[in-house]
């Protein structure tokens, strides 16, 4: 970059006056958004849809009266581009993603992409340049709902796509690949989704906590310092079925006493080293009121900020469940069916994301690893990347139509997520001066 | 009964010497009834459809060939009557059933059924007729497998059916009163199933264990002492569901993790009580591996010799659950949809049993209770009974293809049943002298 393009100090710092008006603007497209749906008694939206085809149409409608230039990409992505100081420079990626679960809230990633669409417009109003451009991107797949691999978007866009994916089956049997061709795209294409590496500055994600640490430090926002990496299993515990009159306790081998054995070390094992487990699905077979049950099936979703971590808490969990198996003449299994590394914001941009908290007034801003999963996961093969969450009321409920953030939170997290763009365009002006 | 007609010390005592041979023959029977099945790859064979009636008509044959008049009486069952000293004499009633669980073994109720038809096959070859007559009752439904309520050709015969059953249907919709007529019964005829209570002198069973204690005692027969009423309850836990990243461990209602302690306190309490308890039926919603489960669905089925202590048992369950749900914040609640009390033998059937068992060599017969239900249950409404039970292998094993007995324990069963039956007469012949 010039010096003669370099906006350096020329940036001028949000004014912040309009931003409760701003705020109201965003959450009242939240509510446009919402009453996009495939279902008459909730939110749901997913990938490569009718209801994904209208919410793109709406976002680039946005993203144009924001000063973008608009197109969907190769994999059904919306997307707008802010041109920086100087037309084709590398550009900072902001987004999130508009596809939900089933019966969803109306923030989980959508309040990321009208926030980022917000700070350009911002930007164009003041009629400001920055020293590189800004894309923001509207994730068409995060959650995995139709075709149950998550991500799809953020991974086409990382150019991490992989083509045994084109096999995957909705619940009516279409594929992927005939999904793309009837949203009108070009499987052959989607490499093109995936920018060119020294195209991109960097990556940055504000989103909902779905969680209730900053609604319990009466905070607003907080930095994200990585995103836990996800283990699961399927696991099984066999032990012998029988009539419930003719086997006397000392001769029982009772799956399901010994699968509740493993429930409760998973929970005290996993609370114990400050991580998270949940036992979500467990069913005792053959199911009979006066049957010993002889196989119980249950899972294991395992998270932690560190991947260490997680996987010490999972050889504890082993050990304990190989124990209860020993102890009860039963038979523990497990078989993984998901890994995904927990992945560390990178430190430059967090910085700029606390850079840009500090500016909202908050001196010391909350630093929260993020448990649950989300686009930045994918990108963070592209490019560099950071978060910011924002409070979300009701404990941190989310992917539940009692997802809910308050305008006052969403005023202030434009003005951070602002000032973190700022922020970055000041250290690169800094950079080239 | 006149001192002309009175047997009295003429019974002889049986000669014993045969019984390996009338051993082999009862289980060959075992195995001719086996081959009766609605199934091609296991025994199953339900009230009142046409492998009832095949092996009514089985049993008939041998109760004729043994000397007795038969008939099918106003419920299906398939009886034999033979005649005392004195005919028209009141009757000591031998029964048990020939109905099955499904993928039933071949020896439970059947060989009750077949074992009495030897004590009269045995009797009548002696031509020894006694001060009362033996009538067999081979009941066309225990298990309960079609129609979901249990014993109801004992409790037609004891003068307990309930005309609410008629209502009842199988798996195909067919109600008991169109099952009634399709086996060419009068629905209002059934009473007629019942004797009147003064042409009865008592009921003795012979059963397998289904259970473990005489295979582990190294024993073949035993006396049982009563059968334990069972109580039957439909459980619920209720908590929160929520996201499995986004809810820590000391926000969570986690249904699962406080039925998980139900289920082990229940094995606990029990087992310490000296009760027989089984959760057989588990299962937690909404099932999602990635979800808190916020509800969880199971099932208590609760025996003991006596129901004081099975109540306390259950009493003691309600406080350790409503301790863990307080602990939680869940909600635990209990729904009772079977109560049987226990029923205790009589004394002095129970004591010609054991002196049948003593006849065989065994001087100090070992006593157990049943911890599963059986016919005698309902006959236990009509008249006195007692059972004696024979050992299975396998570790008790039942309800199950891998059910056994040995031909030894069949023949020294042999001998104990037709020994207490010759008890039962010197002791009438005594009273009458």
């Amino acid at each position: 970059m010039s010096p003669e393009t370099a906006p350096g100090p020329q940036v001028p710092p949000s004014t912040g006056a309009p931003a409760l008006d701003e705020a109201r603007t965003v959450l009242e497209r939240c509510d446009v958004l919402a009453a996009v749906s495939s279902s008459d008694t909730g939110i749901t939206r997913v990938y490569l849809s009718p209801e994904h085809a209208r919410v793109n149409e709406m976002a680039g409608r946005w993203m144009e009266q924001a000063g973008m230039t608009t197109w969907r990409d190769a994999a059904g992505n919306q997307r707008g581009r802010y041109e920086g100081a100087e037309p084709g420079a590398p550009a900072l990626l902001l987004g999130s993603h508009l596809d939900t679960v089933p019966d969803a809230g109306r923030y989980d990633g959508i309040l990321g992409v009208l926030l980022a669409i917000a700070v350009v417009e911002r930007l164009n109003a003041e009629g400001v340049r920055l020293p590189f451009a800004v894309e923001v991107l509207a994730f068409g797949d995060e959650e995995g709902t139709r075709f149950g691999t998550a991500l799809l978007g953020s991974r086409a866009v990382a150019g991490t796509w992989d083509d045994a994916w084109w096999q995957l089956a909705d619940a009516e049997g279409v594929s992927l690949r005939d999904a793309f061709v009837a949203f009108g795209l070009d499987p052959e294409a989607v490499g093109e989704a995936a920018p060119p590496r020294d195209s991109v500055v960097g990556y940055l994600e504000a989103h909902i906590e779905q969680g209730p640490y900053l609604e319990e430090a009466d905070r607003a926002l907080a930095v994200v310092s990585s995103i836990a990496g996800a283990r699961r299993f399927e696991l099984t515990m066999t032990g012998v079925a029988g009539h419930a009159g003719g086997v006397p306790f000392h001769r029982r081998h009772d799956a399901l006493a010994g699968a509740s054995e493993v429930v409760l070390a998973v929970e005290r094992l996993a609370r114990d080293a400050g991580c998270i487990a949940t036992v979500g699905r467990l069913e005792a077979f053959p199911g009979g009121v006066n049957v010993i049950p002889g196989l119980v099936e249950f899972s294991l979703d395992l998270r932690a900020e560190h991947d260490d971590r997680r996987d010490e808490v999972w050889a504890a969990i082993q050990a304990a469940a190989a124990e209860t198996a020993a102890t009860r003449g039963l038979i523990f299994e497990a078989h993984e069916t998901h890994s995904a590394p927990a992945v560390v914001a990178s430190r430059h941009l967090a910085e700029v994301v606390r850079d840009g908290i500090v500016a909202t007034g908050d001196a010391d801003p909350m630093t929260l690893f993020s448990k649950a999963g989300h686009d930045a996961m994918a990108v963070a093969e592209l490019t560099d990347w950071a978060m910011l969450f924002v409070r979300c009321g009701n404990g941190g409920i989310s992917h539940h139509p009692d997802e809910i953030v308050t305008e006052g939170d969403v005023a202030v997290a434009l003005d951070a997520f602002d000032a973190a763009v700022r922020a970055l365009a000041a250290r690169h002006a800094g950079a080239d001066a």
